[in-house]
Parts: structure tokens; sequence; C-alpha cells
């Protein structure tokens, strides 16, 4: 079999670096080129941190696929960027990889239909990490059997918002399974305001933020004499890198769109 | 919708206090008779603990079943009385809801062949827990995505066997998903015999046990930069009770002979 | 060594059979009387639930104390039936383990001049779970070293107030070791309400309410790359218990009043 | 109040880099040089990743001493060097603050000798990681009133030996407050050998290695219906700052030889 053809764009960002160690030691992936807005026609060699990296540097992403002909793109860049280059990617035959959030439903729709015209796969997905895809799955479903259940989400005292994205978004795949209820004891009252959480869908969310935390969920059901508890833990970057390599197996072997992991996930 | 008429063999039980209870605060469940070895014909109301259950007790099952027409038989006996019951339930158009470990293969083809023919649905769960099914099911399911998995099994020190029956079932399920393989370091080794516990297909099983502990498990997936927890706690005997009720509810709508609740949940 | 003698008021109550119990199985422990208001003159032994103890029930805790000459008395009363107990007791040289949180500062006080005037040990403590005791007492110690921290405490949802005084103490027994300040982002922002939990001397105290849970909470500390974490789950009653024993001891051999048990361990 | 004026050994090596930024980022501390075995007579800020620092290399550690008569040498070297390290320090009048575990107890005692003689601080400390210490120090503790504990460590595939040194050491410092015993029931078997861990001093001990985790340890004791977890996780290598730091300001207070960070802890 021969390897899958890679390029990757935006390779000197935290993700981007992580990707090209991913096709690095991922024996049927192969890098054949970058994707730069600078550096344009050196080789990726050249730059520093990628001195065993022999290939070229491309500003001019249609350039790039014309000349190189890879099959799949792993684009970690911007929202805008990442929006130009999945359309750019498609209509050359390249099947189009990309990790953000900032799609609107009708430019989702529009790759979507972009994806069908051309017969290629895409993967579009807010979030790579597969064992937070997981823990939400499990979470939907669990949902169905016991369904009281609150979310508590760790992260460092760096984090700005509460709750977390990650937090809202389990909230949400939760309330598909399971109508808006009120939880807790109906007398039940907070002596001191904030005890009892954020409340979305019903459900309450508790956000902890410490020094020394990375990321981190747990959602915890309850039911007559027990709980089921479904915990993720991210460590660092590289906890998003399975989720792309199997995105990239998935665009090479199932010619639809696919938006957001957790429609990979069998 | 009438109620659904019920049975409950074992009554005294401490599982089958359990049931009662539950019938009792279940409200389209109705309690219309007990089968016990002793007390034949007198009212359940007349024994100690269930003064507010006006219904009659019966040594005799098939009597039982031909004079109270019950839609379904809960069994919370012994392996060899729920053989027996179960068979005759079938027989006399009850749907059995049984709870042992105790069936051999060619029994519960018997089972499925009489469910068939009778075209009547019937369940038989080795473990009722709702919590602890999810907990194994969504760790088949992981293991597809994590392939290396630990689990820990922590239960109170007055437990004898370890690992664990539900930690050794729960490798099995997982083994489905994931062929065998050697996990850790490959030149790894043990200072003080037993750290990285016992091995179960592969998989390294953990035992804790402790004073004051119930029954507690945790399957824990690691991979590039994160880890994924799933948890169940059993704090007491009435966490058995919500997969009773599921399973009273499936063989009402489904008449099919179905085998470990794990395949009732979708 | 003679066994400690041991009256015990409130025999019939939750907590009250526990000490029966406990009493029971401790060998250098003996029951000799117990003090309720009714079957004064009866044997304990017939009550039920109480069989095996041949020991006189009285009304009148003085005449108990009198012709019993009890070494100590385990009170787990109401508060008011308490605080009369604990004068009598050792008013009549008996050492009082007393189990409330009713006591005002000044009736603590007359407790102690009372203890000193008599030279007998004396323990009255709003919590017996030596366990708790330790959880609180480890999170005093901890943030003189680690100053960030929050507290999760989780309970079943028949629980009417939040945050619990379980998580409450231990914030203000934390404060003790560390100046009340600000914690997380000075930017960081609520997009929820309550999603970053109640505040008490600057902690956030998170407070999550499911069935089946029973009692729990967990204290977590955060630093540079590191997080402590201190758990305490109570799952029954019996938690109490060895904290009863402890006390009972420690008013044998040491002539001095203590409230609270977090004053007894090292 | 003058900062406090540090030397650093060691500072290209993965904890003497974190050494330095921890020195940059404390207001009290200084660094005034750094002792190198290259570069001798260079700056440090012409050494790649230590742009800003402006402070003279040493080779030769006694030249260093007499020139910039520091307070405090940090060393983070191997044990060897180290050893040199620390002799020196103390006759030059400097206090040093040492990670290692390579000193024999002869050469900690004369260590301690020289400390006496000169009056001055000194710290040896196998582990600088604050939550690490605590973890261990309440294990301690708790084993005098919880006696039934077992040790979980979590590691990292790539770690050779299990049990890791800080479970055996967890086990040793518990065996001080609790005499060895037997735990779990009497007729209790591993039906698969391991299952119940390695057994140091009674303890069990339990060794989970999986790709992703970094360094965690939990030590879970129980007691009648009641557990008490103690867990330390260990994110990234910035974990043992927060220990050199309170070295630092320790041997500047307290003229003492003190091994290990628990001793320093109150």
């Amino acid at each position: 079999m021969n390897p899958i053809k890679i390029v990757i764009a935006g390779p000197r960002g935290k993700m981007g670096r992580e990707a090209v160690k991913l096709v690095e030691v991922t024996n049927h992936f192969q890098l054949v080129a970058v994707i730069d807005k600078i550096n344009d026609g050196l080789k990726l060699s050249s730059i520093e941190g990628f001195q065993q990296k022999d290939v070229p540097i491309y500003k001019d992403p249609e350039k790039c696929f014309q000349l190189e002909t890879p099959d799949v793109l792993i684009d970690l860049t911007t929202p805008d960027v990442g929006k130009k280059h999945t359309k750019l990617a498609l209509q050359y035959g390249v099947r189009p990889v990309v990790g953000t959030t900032g799609f609107t439903e009708d430019e989702l729709k529009a790759v979507q239909t972009l994806s069908e015209q051309k017969g290629l796969g895409a993967v579009i997905a807010p979030n790579f990490a597969i064992g937070a895809i997981l823990m939400m799955k499990f979470s939907q479903m669990a949902a169905k059997y016991l369904t009281d259940v609150e979310i508590i989400e760790m992260h460092h005292d760096q984090k700005l918002d509460a709750p977390s994205g990650t937090g809202l978004k389990t909230a949400e795949m939760i309330s598909v399974n399971r109508p808006e209820k009120r939880q807790g004891h109906p007398d039940e009252k907070e002596t001191l305001d904030g005890a009892r959480g954020a409340v979305y869908q019903g459900i309450p969310i508790h956000s902890v933020r410490l020094p020394g935390l990375v990321g981190h969920q747990q959602v915890m059901f309850g039911g007559d004499g027990q709980a089921l508890t479904i915990r993720h833990d991210s460590f660092n970057r590289a906890s998003f890198m399975s989720g792309v390599k199997l995105s990239v197996e998935t665009v090479m072997q199932d010619n639809n769109f696919i938006y957001g992991l957790e429609n990979i996930i069998e």
C-alpha cells in the first residue's frame, strides 16, 4: 500500500508542529509539503525545529495542490484561512482534515455540497481529542438510562471563560437524550450563591480553576445506589493528534463529509 | 394503559425485598403475587417487613401463573430455582426477568428456543446494575480508539476472590475490540512481584480490598497526552433495581430473548 | 486491664444503635447501662434489636451514674439533652463523649471549667468521622504550601442546603493558614452564573447533588505543574464510630476538655 | 530586604532550566552566577534559551563562591558532582540546596557535621515536589487512625521499574506509624497472580503504566463505612520548583541541616 500523501498548513504553530511529528511517526503517512505564509520556496528543513524534513514550503495553496497532488490536507491554522483552504483543497481533489470551530451552518453546508460533488471525504472538527469525544458520546448514551447528571470541568487558572466550551457542548449532547428537568430536591437552597453551579439545559456545570491543572472534565451520573463517572484528562497538546490521525484515515476510506469527530466514532 | 402485572419469586431475600420496593414505587407496575417456598396460602402482608402488600403467596409456581395470569415474573432466587421458574413462566405465557449467572450455554439456548416458540420476551442477566453495564459497554467501545487500558476494581475486604467477576468480564468485553497485545515498556520489570497486577487478555487488572468500600471499578485508558477513565460506584443493593425495571419494560415491548443487560442498552 | 465501663444515652436512635454495636465489638469496652426516655427499669435485651444486651435501662441519668459508676458516657441524643447529660456526667465523675453541634461558646466554656475542676477528660465533637476530620486537618496544613484551593462536596439529592456544613468548615479551617485572596485569572468571567461556585473566604465551593451518592468531599490544591487532592467518602453511618472509639480512649487517658476531633488527631 | 543571592549548578539541564526560571520570577531571589562544566568565562546570556540572563558562567565552583559570595547554591546536577559542590559550598559559607538521592548515610552525616560547624542551613532532598511530600506526610499521619491502606501509583508507559520509588517511600513512611499487618480477608485468594498487587511492609502497591500519563499516585485508606484518599498529580517538571523555593527560604532562616522536604513541612 502506498503511504497517504499529506500537506500540512500552519506547520510552525503549536498544533502544526505536533501534526508534523504525527506524520513523521506514522508509517503509512508521508509529508509531501507544507503551506505557510512565510518562507515560500524554501525547504522545511531550513526552519528551526524541522531539520529532518526535506519538503518544500508553499505560500500559494493552489500551486501546492497542483504540483504535489497530495491525498490529504491537514489544516490547523485560523478559521478564515481554514475555510479558504478547505474549499480549494476539495476543488483540487484533496481531502481536507480541518480543526476549527469557525464554520457557520451555511459554510458547513457549502463544504458538504462540494464534498458530495467531488466524491471526496472531508472532516471538520472543533476538537480532535479522541478521549474528549468519547467522554461526550458516552455521556449522551448514558443519559438515556441515568437521567441525573452534573459536569465538573477543571482547567488551569489562566482560562478566562467559565464554563468551558467542552462543558457546554457536553451538556448540549446530553440534552439530546434527556428532556430538560429540574434536578435536586425541590426545596433545595443555596446558602451561598453559586454553590450548585451554572445550569445549562437543566444540567449543573461546575468550573474549577487552579494553577498546575491542564484540561480535565468529569461527567457524573447518579442513580439508585450507584454512580457512573466518565472523565477525560488532557495532559498536553499531543492529545489532539490521535483524532487527526483517525480523521486522515477516515477521509481516505469514506467519501462523505463529516462534522465533528463524534460522528466517526462508532 | 393497564399496569404491568408482576409476580416476584424470592421476596424475602435481600434482592427480593428491593424488587418488592421497586414494584411498589413504579406507577405502571403492579405486584399481583409472590412465589416463596414457605408461607403458602398466606398473604404477603402477614410477613414482617411487607405489611402494606396484600397479595397472595404461592409455593407452587404453576398454580400462581394459572390463577394470577401475570405479565412478568421477576426471579431473584438461586440458579437452580431460577432455571425451573424461567421454563415454567414461558410455558404459561409469562415473560421472565431472571438475575443469575448460573445458566450453561445449552440452557440459554433452550430458553431462547422456548421464548421464540412462544413469541415472548425474556431477559436473563448476571448483573442488573445499569451503571456497571454502561461502564463495560463504553470500555468496549473506547478500546477501538485507545488501545492501552488497565482496570482497577475496589471492594470491601471481606471479598474472597481477586480479580472480581466484573473486572474479568470487563477485560473480556474489551478484548472483543482489541487484539491481545503487550502493554508497557518492553524492558519493564517488577522489583516487587505483583506490582503490575494480574493480566487477562493482555489487560492488567488491579484489585484493591479495603474495609468501608462497597463495590467500585475504574477502567483507565491512556493515549497520546490524554487519559479516559470510566468509573462505576455501587453504593448499595438498590443499584441493581434500575436494571430490573428496564428489563421488565423491555420484555413487554420486545418479544425476543436477551442475555445480558448490555444487549438492551443502545 | 479492666474494660472501660460505658453508658450510652439514646440507644434506640440510628447513631445510638451503631454505638451499642461498637461497644459490643470492642474488647476493652463494656456496656453497663443505657439512658432512654422510655422503658425505664426494663432490660435493654427486652427491646427489639438488642436481644443480646442484658443491661438496665434508666430514665434518670443521675440514678444511672450513681448506681452504675460508669467511666464514660457516650451521648448521641439531641443538643438539649446532650447539654444536660454532659454537666451531670462530670458532676458524677463520668467522662462525657458527646456528639452534637449545639453548644454555644459560653456553654463550651462552662463544660471546660467543670472538666478542669473535676480533673476529668471530656470530648464534644460536631463530627466523629475520623476520615473527614483528617481531610479537614490535612487541608489546613496543605494550605500553607499550596495556596490555591477549591472544594467539591457531593451528596445525595435529598440534601436541602448547599454548600454542606463540612464544606464550609473545611474552608474555615483552611483560612486559618491562608490569608483570603482572589483566585483564578483577574479577568475571568462566568458566561453562565454560578459556574465558578460559591465563594467562602476566597475559596470556591462546588456542591454536587445526585441520587445514589452518600456523603463525599474532595479538596483540590493546585500549584506549579502539580495538584494535591484530599478526598473523604462516607458510605454509611458506621463511619462515625471510629471517632467515638478514639474519643472514649482519649477521655480515659487525657484529663482535659477537647472540642472537635481535630484536636485529638496529631 | 536584600534579595537572596543565588548560584545555580547545572543550568542547562531540564531541572536547571526550571530553576533559572524560578529565580527569575521570584522577587526576593537574585541569580548572580551559574556553575557549568562548559562555557567557562562566558555570560549565560550568550547561551541559547537564556538571552535575558547577564550573569557569568564558572567552571570552577570555588572561584565562583569566592568571587560572587552567594547566599545559596542550588545544585541540580548528578550525585557525584552534587556531593562535591555541597561540601565546597559549606566551606565557602554558601548554603546548599541539593536535589539528589545519591548520598549514603555516612555522607549525609558528614554534611550535617560541616553544616553545624559552619552554622549554616543546608537542605538535601530526593524529591522537591511539595505536593508529593505532603501526600507522603499526610499518609503517614492518617495511618495512625486508619490502619488499612493501599497505594496506586500511575505513570507513563516508558517507566521501567514498578513499583515507583515514591510508592515504596510512601509505604515506608506509613510503616513508621503502623505495625506491619496482613490486610484483606484471611481466606482471600488470587485467581490470577498479581491481582492484589505488590506487598511492601504489608501494604499493597499497584503500578499502572499507560501512555499519556505523567506521574500520579493515590493512597487509599479504608475504615468503618468510609474511605480517605490522598492523591498527587505531577503534570510537568515545574512541579519540583515550589520545593526548591521553600528550601532556599528555609536555609536562610534555619541554620540546621535538613534531609528530605518532609522535615521542613509542619
